[in-house]
């Protein structure tokens, strides 16, 4: 399995903080957002006294006050279309499983996600990456593209929407086309949408739920992590009206038999949020986006795609080699004692050489802290021996 | 991936269920002994704002309080031997991912526990079953069994001690004769010991981590599942002191990013939990195994392999084929309207054919209920048409 660009960092990181020096963590997708009250409430008010095994889907009462969420929110999804999962990570595993075998071929637009890397290697599964560039601001590469990488082994395509890294958000045609071109070669489309609430512009996520005549191609990937600041819950889920699919999916839970308990009880208390939590949020977000986005195009020679949702970014440096940068950060520099850790982007993509002198940002700092990093990266840029 | 044998068995238990006919149910794992209070404590007295990711690894003081616990209980396991898990399956799925390639073989002894299936089908692993028989008391088959089973592709032997379903401690003879094997063809040993803490006679539970020269071979698989009745918590984790194979099951963990954050701390806080809470404990399941076992013997044609541990027996009956009796004390059956639920023993063996007239009682319910399950069996028995 790929070792991780950012854990090959953390040692340097180690280092900086030895020397006495601050790091801002602009790697790091650990929001600092509250988790609603709501939440904590209900698990300092349990009152059982066994702490018992789940229904292997998840409790029953979740699911369907879940179902009931999504239909407000303009997804027709119902109760037995969902699965609780350990994280997001554990929906995409099963999705992974469920859909192909050892050897099969999931074909998936790049930057992504360094961690799908590890759950397609744990399930067996070839990774076909499909690169879309900084310079169409990370768009869904032409649909020919992905045509021409199909043969008998594909058997899914797998997006990120919003997008981590990107930050990227789908249109509703680019769905279309999607959608289209996974029913013309009945493939699966998968979409991690993670981050669906995470939307700045006024644009509205389009949801692979609400693509009409998909419903046997169509799998969403869901998780409590972002949408509550609940990272450590670890409670996802898969969604498909594919019955198949979810039969198979239905073993893979069985065998590991439930989904943590107090932390399901915590999710489905989460399901009560006010509205003003989210608009809190929301705002406080695009604030920092708008922040990071106005102060790294003021550094000579960086191009950043601004972001429509999640709260990434990527930025071309004008550095040869990015994970140089990022070392030398963290190993040989510091402006008035302080410096960044940041994520390497080469990491995000799958075919070598690509991506060198990219970086993704994170924006889960406050704004303060925000505008410290990037006049430190500035600053850096100056004196970096390139 | 197969489908679990008592799963079959669930929509028959709904139509005894609605038809007024209680059950009792003898298929199931899951403990009625309540939670220590120090655990459900530490939930309900959280006072932290953001439920933030772990470590990959669980958390540090976790880790550390947990390499305490097994130091004072004679297993020599340091803080850096250990990964926290998402439950004992997520370590099992970490063991054989971390061991093998797909299309490598793993040695089970048969009858085990049915979901080592489903990690395996997961993992692209081949099952290689040994038969361990009723007549020996599942004890653990000769050697030269194992070993003529040994090819190329064989990277492990697993073996869950006490056994799930057939209760057996392995003596330190068995294991050594285990662990000369292993050493022999480089191989792992990896043991399932979640319930360690379950034996009955004074025997003493010999840990495959405390086998001298095995360090480089031995995987430990635990969880706090049974131990504290904690089922629902889905924490156990997976140790080893082979640096090589803890580095690869990092990878896996890094890539699902965390283990729960609340069960860790329940967890964490379990571990002072009191010697007396276990010791009523283990005396109550004694009883409920005694008095399991002395109302089986009374019932003419039923064979039962006295369990040294764990809360399992397999019992052998005078019957055709269990699956079909099984159903049929569902459907067809109550007595005095109530009847009970068995899982059919076939399901816990790989080799087809094998444990067709067994069963596997969990010993879970109080003693009462016991004996009224037994004698409903006892009836059954007397009417079931084989």
């Amino acid at each position: 399995m790929p070792e991780s660009p950012i854990r090959k960092l953390v040692p340097y990181s180690e280092i900086a903080k030895k020397k006495g020096v601050k790091v801002y963590h602009l790697n790091i997708g650990q929001p600092d957002i509250k988790t609603p009250e709501v939440a904590m409430n209900a698990i300092k008010n349990l009152d059982f006294k066994v702490l018992e095994y789940s229904h292997s889907a998840g409790f029953e009462s979740y699911r369907k006050k879940l179902s009931a969420y999504y239909t407000n929110h303009g997804l027709p999804i119902a109760t037995e279309d969902i699965i609780i999962t350990t994280g997001g990570s554990e929906a995409l595993l099963f999705a992974m499983g469920s859909t192909m075998d050892a050897g099969d071929e999931i074909i998936i637009p790049e930057p992504f996600y360094a961690n799908y890397n590890g759950f397609s290697t744990a399930s067996g599964v070839k990774v076909v990456p499909v690169i879309s560039t900084i310079e169409e601001g990370f768009a869904l590469p032409p649909i020919a593209d992905f045509e021409k990488l199909i043969t008998p082994k594909t058997k899914a395509i797998l997006i990120c929407n919003p997008g981590n890294p990107t930050g990227y958000l789908y249109t509703k045609e680019e769905m279309q086309q999607l959608a289209e071109l996974v029913k013309k070669h009945d493939l699966f489309l998968i979409a991690d949408e993670v981050y669906r609430e995470f939307t700045y512009d006024g644009d509205e996520h389009y949801s692979v739920m609400n693509i009409p005549g998909l419903e046997q191609h169509a799998i969403m990937i869901d998780s409590v992590s972002k949408r509550y600041s609940m990272c450590g819950a670890r409670i996802g889920c898969i969604v498909s009206k594919n019955k198949e699919l979810m039969t198979a999916a239905m073993k893979f839970a069985q065998a590991r038999l439930s989904p943590p308990t107090f932390a399901q009880i915590a999710s489905e208390a989460a399901l009560d949020t006010p509205q003003s939590y989210f608009d809190e949020v929301i705002s406080e977000y695009k604030e920092r986006r708008d922040t990071l986005i106005t102060e790294l195009n003021q550094i000579d020679g960086v191009m950043v795609a601004k972001p429509k949702g999640a709260f990434y970014c990527i930025a071309k440096l004008p550095v040869k080699n990015a994970d140089d940068f990022a070392q030398w950060l963290l190993e040989s520099y510091d402006f008035n004692g302080e410096t960044v850790m940041v994520a390497p982007a080469a990491g995000f993509y799958s075919t070598p050489g690509v991506g060198l002198d990219e970086v993704r940002i994170a924006y889960v700092l406050k704004k303060e802290d925000l505008i410290k990093s990037v006049r430190i990266l500035k600053e850096a840029l100056k004196v970096y021996p390139n």
